[in-house]
C-alpha cells in the first residue's frame, strides 16, 4: 500500500511543515499540496528533517491533479452530523471509519491511497467529500472535536504507518518461571511465612509476573536474588547452629 | 482513570498550547508543567479552544511535586535501545508499551496516571525514567524516529481517550510502592547482594511492577513478604550475634 498525503488549501505554513515531519516519522514521503500557502522559513523549520518531503511535494491547483493514479481516495472530516438530516449531507458524512478501521482494511491491500486533510478552518467542501470512496473521521470530544491540522495527519498516519517496529525482547521460559516459584516457596517457608498463605502469595507472584511479560533478563535476576536470599537466611542458620 | 499530562521542561510555547488543545480534543484537562518555558500569545494561540487548560496547568519546580497522588506513571520515549547492553540502560528503555497497548491495560482500572513527556530535543533523562512504573514508545519510522512534542503526545491520547474509564480495579498507590523499593533495597543491602546491582535490580521490580499494574492488596502482600523476610534475617543475625 502506498500512502500520498494530499492537503488541500492549507493556510500555515507551520502546519504544511508539521504534516511533513509526521509523514517522515511514519515512514511516508509522497506529499501533494493543492493551492497551498507560501512556505517559507517557519515552515522549513517545522517540517525538522523532513525538509526533503516539503521540497519535493508536488504542488497543483486542482484537486483532480493530486489524485491521479490513485486507486482509493480517503477524505478526512471532523464534522459530526448536526440536526440536519438532509439526505445528502447524511451521505457526505456517513458512515466513516475510524483510523484504526481504515488501517486494518487497507492492511491486505495493494496500491495507492489518497488521504485527503482539508483547511484548517473548513476542512474538506462538500465537493471535495463527494469525490472520496471513502471516509475515516477521528473520534474526539464532542466537547471540542476539531483538531489542528498536522494533529489530525499525525493520528491517521500514525494508524496506518505501524510497521512492526517492536523491539524483540525475549521472554522467560515456563521452566525459569517455575523455578522462580519454587525457590519463592522455598524462601517463604524458611523465613517462616504462614504456611496457609505460602500457595496464595506463589499463585499471586504467578500472576503479576504474568501480567508483566517478564522477560528472559529479568526472570534471571530475579532467581538471582532469590538464591542468594535462600542462601543468606540459611547461612545465617548454619552459623547460629553451628556453634552447638 | 484520571490522566494528568506532565510536559518535563518543555521550551516552546507553541507545542505547549498544541498540546492542551489536543489533551481537549480527547477529553483530558489535567496538566502540570515542570520548569516551562514562559508561554505568550503564539502558545495561547496555539491552543486554541483550549486556553483554559494552559490557564490551569499547574506549574512545578520538581518532578516530584506533579506526580503526588499518582498511581501510575507512564514515561514516553522515544530512542530505541542501540547496541549498549549496559544493565541499567536495558532496563531504563525496554521493554515498552505501544500506545494502544498502554490503552488496552488501563481499560478497566481505576486511578490517576501521570503521563511524562521530555524535552522536545533530549526526552526524559534517564533520572527521570528511573521514576517510570512503564514506559510507552510510539513505534516509528526507524529512519526518522524523532517526532513533534504534541504529535507524539497526540498519538498516546488518542489512544488513551478512547478508554472507557470502568470503575474496576484499585491500583496501589505510589507511597506503598515506594515503600515496597525501599524496603526491598534494604533486603538486598543485608542478603549482601552485591552492592553496585542493587539500584538496577530494584529498577527493574519497579518495571515488572508497573508493567503488571499491582493492585493494592498485591502490594500489600508483597510489602508483607518482603518485611517477613528482612524480620528473619536481621532476628536470624541478632540471633548468631547473641551467643558472642
Amino acid at each position: 500500500m502506498n500512502l500520498r498525503v494530499v492537503l488541500v488549501e492549507p493556510r500555515y505554513e507551520g502546519n504544511v511543515g508539521a504534516v511533513a515531519r509526521s509523514m517522515k516519522n511514519f515512514g511516508f514521503s509522497d506529499l501533494f499540496l493543492v493551492r497551498p500557502c507560501d512556505i517559507g522559513p517557519f515552515g522549513m523549520a517545522m517540517a525538522a528533517h523532513a525538509k526533503d518531503i516539503l521540497e519535493s511535494a508536488v504542488r497543483v491547483d486542482r484537486l483532480e491533479d493530486a489524485l491521479a493514479g490513485a486507486n482509493l481516495v480517503v477524505g478526512t472530516t471532523g464534522k459530526r452530523l448536526g440536526k440536519d438530516h438532509h439526505h445528502l449531507r447524511l451521505h457526505l458524512r456517513v458512515p466513516y471509519l475510524t483510523p484504526s478501521e481504515l488501517a486494518e482494511r487497507l492492511s491486505d491491500k495493494d496500491g495507492t491511497v489518497a488521504l485527503l486533510l482539508g483547511r484548517e478552518d473548513w476542512g474538506l467542501t462538500n465537493d471535495e467529500l463527494m469525490i472520496c470512496d471513502v471516509l475515516v473521521s477521528i473520534p474526539t470530544s464532542d466537547e471540542y472535536p476539531v483538531m489542528n491540522l498536522s494533529h489530525a495527519a499525525t493520528v491517521i498516519l500514525y494508524e496506518l504507518g505501524q510497521v512492526d517496529s517492536k523491539l524483540e525482547v525475549r521472554l522467560a521460559d515456563r521452566e525459569m518461571l517455575e523455578r522462580i516459584f519454587e525457590r519463592t516457596d522455598h524462601l517463604l517457608r524458611i523465613i517462616n511465612y504462614p504456611e496457609h498463605k505460602i500457595r496464595y502469595v506463589v499463585l499471586m507472584l504467578r500472576r503479576i509476573f504474568g501480567r508483566a511479560e517478564l522477560t528472559e533478563r529479568e526472570a534471571n535476576t530475579l532467581l538471582g536474588v532469590i538464591k542468594k536470599a535462600i542462601w543468606k537466611v540459611e547461612g545465617e542458620e548454619d552459623q547460629a547452629v553451628a556453634p552447638d
